[in-house]
């Protein structure tokens, strides 16, 4: 039977012990009913894959001893989506999840000309990030930048392929057809309303290319996912 | 600036006028404040667009007339996608919206050995595909078959390439590399806990090709969806 899998913030490959926190204690002794002795995984985010034992399956600080450590390999290439986030929270808690379950290493959040001024709760979405990661049978946590403004991004990111899927009736390719397999790639995703004119021109002028997501109109979180597949499976 | 699209359920390209029905006609006229003498647009979900104005501006019963209507070509291929619906409803939900945005042309909720027994309240479902479909700009409703059992559909489907995304450690190509592009197309999607080998043994011995979406383990809604693009960008 399979092991479970439970995140472990921080842990240090040459760790011989570590403590759960509250909320993974919890999960693994009370929901997952694991005892003192029993084998689980950990997966600390950055890579290393732990095995371990259970020597105090206490339901707050549940600690198990590391018997073994391996490094999973670094996904190739590195994949990156800029999004403009939407009001609608929970449409973007969802792309968070899909894209993190899909393969893709960082989301930064968009702030454009028509972006809706919008709080993250951090933790709720790390939360998310955290639970699609193990789900997915991952060992590298996306990254979840800061809020970014347009012009910043576009100005600075160093991404080898760059591209930009707008609405605009321009010249367009798929994205499928352009993108390249095997380099690291950057991929804009405008907000309800679409990117401006202006922010277009921008991003053309730094040499983003412009793409399609197909031919029906989609709302910003299923673009964002689209691109993801599509990127992933170049 | 943009007209605003509306359902016509069973409009006949023939019709002079035609009166909504009470929830379209209180979103037409009290929410979006449309009065008699403006024009809006009508979708019947199976590939007529009219050209109409509002000549009774009634919040229960907006009635309009008629003025132009145009065919829009049917998609091709015709996409199916055959999924095994997990017992969270709203994860089948979104799978539904996102399918319809997508472009996929049919869903038919699988019945399987390890799916979860799960009442559909249909009308809910349909009216989730009808918005999507509306939002995305698109004119043919999407077809939402009634459960069909696994043995039934392997045994009966017609579609021209037949493919089953499983789990099992048996040799699978990425769907994206077989998937020939311009024929009508079936992929059947398992539950969580995926297909049984004896399901999946029923379908290649009816000549389903395996395929895989990826390296990473996907829920269920998320494997239908990167189906879904992969299917539709081939």
């Amino acid at each position: 039977m399979e092991l479970p899998v439970f995140y472990a913030k921080g842990l240090s490959p040459e760790a011989a012990s570590y403590t759960m926190d509250e909320p993974t204690s919890k999960h693994c002794v009370q929901v997952l009913r694991r005892e003192n002795g029993q084998q689980v995984l950990l997966a600390n985010g950055i890579g290393q894959k732990f095995t371990a034992v259970i020597t105090d399956d206490n339901r707050k600080r549940c600690t198990v001893q590391i018997q073994q450590q391996e490094t999973v390999p670094a996904p190739t290439p590195q994949l990156h989506i800029a999004i403009a986030f939407t009001k609608n929270a929970s449409r973007m808690e969802w792309f968070l999840e899909k894209a993190t379950e899909i393969g893709i290493q960082s989301i930064i959040p968009l702030i454009t000309h028509r972006t809706e001024k919008e709080k993250f709760k951090t933790e709720r979405l790390e939360n998310i990030l955290v639970s699609a990661m193990l789900q997915s049978q991952q060992y590298y946590l996306p990254q979840l930048a800061a809020p970014t403004a347009f012009e910043q991004l576009v100005q600075q990111h160093q991404a080898v392929q760059r591209f930009i899927a707008h609405c605009l009736p321009d010249q367009k390719t798929p994205l499928q057809e352009v993108m390249l397999p095997g380099k690291d790639t950057l991929l804009l995703i405008g907000p309800e309303g679409d990117f401006t004119p202006e922010e277009v021109v921008a991003a053309l002028a730094k040499g983003f290319q412009p793409v399609s997501l197909g031919n029906t109109r989609l709302r910003t979180e299923t673009a964002g996912m689209v691109g993801a597949v599509l990127m992933k499976m170049s």
